[in-house]
């Protein structure tokens, strides 16, 4: 494919900036022979002026039309070639197998989008009919449903480059809801990101969707712009706490503040409860092994915090665990930024009082070696920064407690979580049942006897949690209830007939279930 | 009654401060004879550890047994005795039908929010069952949750002492969403906030819920210690744009920033279509005035704004509504301060430039006169900001516009509004269709000849709207949709039957309609 590295704004391409980036072979380091023209203030302005432009039509096209754009997207995805996946393991140093897997969740998502938008059910309908013979006053006709948000910004995330961007849950859901989208493409993969939003163009235009349906600008700081500029609606980010804090205070302190959902830092923590570990102790060793190393631990969901009660079981795990880590081979990072960043974090951890060094050690080159650390229960219990913070790579924290009163101490400690999982054999689920409401309070999903890695795209996934997991605990990026956070609830009062929207019309074309009179029906009016 | 004026505290009554306050009769300026000790910031705090440690236990109270608790608030609100109705009309000068309304009003929607939590649907259940056998990897079991948010900081309005004050809206969908509540007693009306909250404590105690599930403190600018404290995980506001906006700028800049719903600023346009002029203007000049001057204009609903095309029956419009202004009585306003926000409103439209003054006067007392103006087109279609804050009181603006798309500038110039309004005859409708998708982008609610005041408490409303109407467009305060605010979804990964909530089983024996697989089904599993 040839690579023109200009932006995307209203369904064309432009490049009116001097500054230009390069993509880099993620293995070597070298950079790859494709040049990408920065974004300027005004064509950022111009990206969010076409998303704009291109809501008003698109927010008024059925959602039967917008699945058809959502499965087209799915189609040309799935039909990239070779190259397309050889170009990504090349960006990222990814494997094929997960790259072509990531694909495979990457189109699935959009079509179990288009299957919400054909269930139609995220438009909650509600209808309350007219009383006009109630006392004191009659009751008018009011009838709700959700329509679209408005233009939405998206910033993807370096390690799904994929599932996690251009053509992302993000911008799955956004489009599923109506909205527009304006991508800032990841600087860590343009390439790949142009690809992808070569397809979603042509899906556009072969499904007819409005021009500036989608728009990508790429830049360095120029994202910015896109989260200050009035026409934009709301944001979905995936990506560290820092930058995710940055754009939420920014759309914060805009003149219309706007809603933000950041996926940011999460420890995940992993609760080895007795039983479990005397019956099966060597098993949860390996299996927590290959869950911290899995992907070279650039997982959102990758187990960061491991605590468990003093035993001698709990000794023996931690000294498998430590033999475990300690084998496991060095891996390439996504780029030299986020080897940087594991470096930085690694060197903190060492440092730290309170900490020990387990298993790892830190070489030269560009290759990422898991670490195992333990730390001090008191410092989680004092609310110690460096050890909540995710530390992005292969690395986890061993914390072990004296009993089940500073078990609940350190779980209170904790800051919000994306997963907390319980590693246990029935036994200690009666024993330990207490837990599960103060875990409830601490992630947004709860495991047991699984590990958190390796996100289900479906309806009943939440892939969010309290802060800083996420900068709003109540909405989630992955699964179709990532749909809600770019909708937004309209009231009709006394509408006639042919100008409310189908999902309210009395004869319910639709045939959707609708909230009638306080009751949950299919029947028309 | 017995009016302590302490603080409400974990269940008890406090009063550590030195600081009181005093209660005014609306109509004389006199002060009432109680007085309130206005909450320390220790005592602040207590009430949010209290809220915290309430909620801990009160989440997990079936939603049966939370619908026993507003049932009994409902009760004790409407056992309340003539002293009461008496109180409330001599702290806001309102008349004792509207509060006797307004109380009926409010046990209404307590009952309502009971409804919602037997209905259940609240609870949004998804189910995605195990598939052990998909290929290349098994899906695990995931089921998905509304749960509680956390304490809620809930700041009344003075315009409804009852709605949306102490057991107002924000508290209904708080207590029923399974949130705790510390309320900040509105300084304009603490003697009604007293007994409403004993009103509150005496039900919690009937149906046996945790102390501190409701907490109230006293005082000026003690509320911004309730939306710093974390225990606090969302905020409901009901006031001014610049009340709310100091609420909602200290919440994003807490550590953990966290949700807040304020309600702040809407004019409401109302559109009158030139069919509906020739065919009754007069009537419409006469429904009009008695929704402007209703209330004496206090009502977030109020239509501030009438804009309508240039024409001789809009000029004759224009002139009886000048005249029914004219003659319109003063009232008396809810406090001094309500006045003298008034009067400088109309005083910064008299100078304004572009501004007209059509009627009323301005006079020494206690009083507020009627008011009208006309402005130019130009300066809404510039973005003028003092014409698109609303003035709280009985005020309106009329805006002539030359024709169709000047209508259309004017309509694209407005900010967000809770309500925007159609006056059509079917013909205008026909002709006007394209408005509708501008004003769906403007308003929460949008009505066709109707007037916006009197809010319907029910499944349907939607009292919310894009910025300034309030600080997320995603919510309602009115309506059984508000609990949406307070809640979070949940996800649970492979959790046995025993660990499950009710709505969750696979039996599911609270008889939900859930998400299976896709499917909506009533169905055990």
């Amino acid at each position: 494919m040839n690579i023109l590295g200009k932006n995307y704004i209203f369904g064309k391409r432009s490049a009116q900036g001097k500054l230009t980036l390069n993509s880099y072979n993620a293995e070597t380091g070298e950079p790859l022979p494709y040049t990408f023209t920065q974004a300027t203030e005004d064509e950022a302005r111009e990206a969010c002026e076409a998303a704009h432009h291109a809501f008003t039509l698109y927010r008024q096209i059925s959602p039967d039309r917008r699945a058809e754009f959502l499965d087209a997207i799915a189609d040309e995805l799935d039909n990239l070639p070779a190259e397309f996946i050889e170009v990504v393991t090349q960006e990222t140093a990814l494997p094929e197998a997960r790259i072509k897997g990531e694909r495979a969740r990457t189109s699935h998502q959009m079509r179990l989008f288009a299957e919400v938008l054909r269930r139609g059910d995220f438009m909650a309908p509600r209808i309350d009919t007219a009383l006009p013979e109630r006392t004191p006053l009659p009751r008018v006709d009011l009838r709700q449903m959700s329509i679209a948000l408005g233009p939405v910004a998206v910033f993807g995330a370096s390690n799904f480059p994929l599932a996690f961007s251009t053509a992302g849950g993000d911008t799955a859901s956004a489009f599923a809801a109506g909205c527009t989208v304006v991508m800032k493409a990841h600087t860590g993969h343009m390439v790949t990101a142009e690809w992808v939003a070569d397809a979603i163009i042509r899906a556009a235009e072969r499904t007819e969707m409005p021009a500036g349906v989608f728009n990508m600008i790429y830049g360095e700081k120029i994202g910015t712009e896109l989260v200050k500029h009035p026409a934009i609606q709301g944001v979905g980010f995936t990506g560290s706490l820092r930058g995710g804090r940055a754009l939420f205070d920014l759309a914060a302190a805009r003149p219309q503040p706007i809603p933000v959902f950041a996926e940011m830092s999460s420890i995940n923590p992993m609760i080895l409860l007795p039983q479990a570990l005397k019956t099966r102790g060597t098993d949860i060793a390996q299996n927590m092994t290959a869950s911290v190393v899995a992907g070279c631990g650039q997982f959102c969901t990758n187990p960061g915090m491991i605590v468990g009660i003093k035993s001698p079981e709990m000794s023996t795990f931690i000294a498998e665990l430590t033999q475990n880590i300690a084998q496991s081979p060095p891996q390439t990072m996504l780029n030299k930024g986020t080897l940087d960043n594991y470096l930085k974090g690694l060197t903190e951890l060492k440092n730290h009082p309170g900490v020990n060094h387990l298993a790892g050690e830190i070489e030269p080159g560009n290759r990422a070696i898991p670490h195992l650390f333990s730390a001090q229960p008191d410092l989680i219990i004092q609310g110690d920064t460096r050890l909540q913070e995710e530390v992005f790579g292969p690395v986890t924290v061993i914390v072990e407690v004296s009993d089940h009163q500073q078990l609940v101490e350190v779980l209170t400690g904790l800051q919000g979580q994306l997963t907390a999982t319980l590693i246990a054999e029935p036994n200690d689920l009666h024993e330990f049942t207490y837990l599960i409401p103060l875990l409830e309070q601490k992630a947004g999903r709860l495991l047991i006897n699984g590990y958190p890695t390796g996100v289900e795209v479906c309806d009943a996934m939440v892939h969010g949690g309290p802060y800083p997991a996420t900068s709003d605990p109540r909405g989630t990026s992955v699964g179709t209830a990532a749909i809600d956070r770019f909708l937004r609830p309209v009231c009709y009062q006394n509408y006639p007939q042919f100008l409310l929207p189908a999902a309210l019309q009395d004869h319910n074309p639709l045939k959707l279930l609708r909230l009638i009179d306080g009751q949950l029906s299919r029947d028309p009016l």
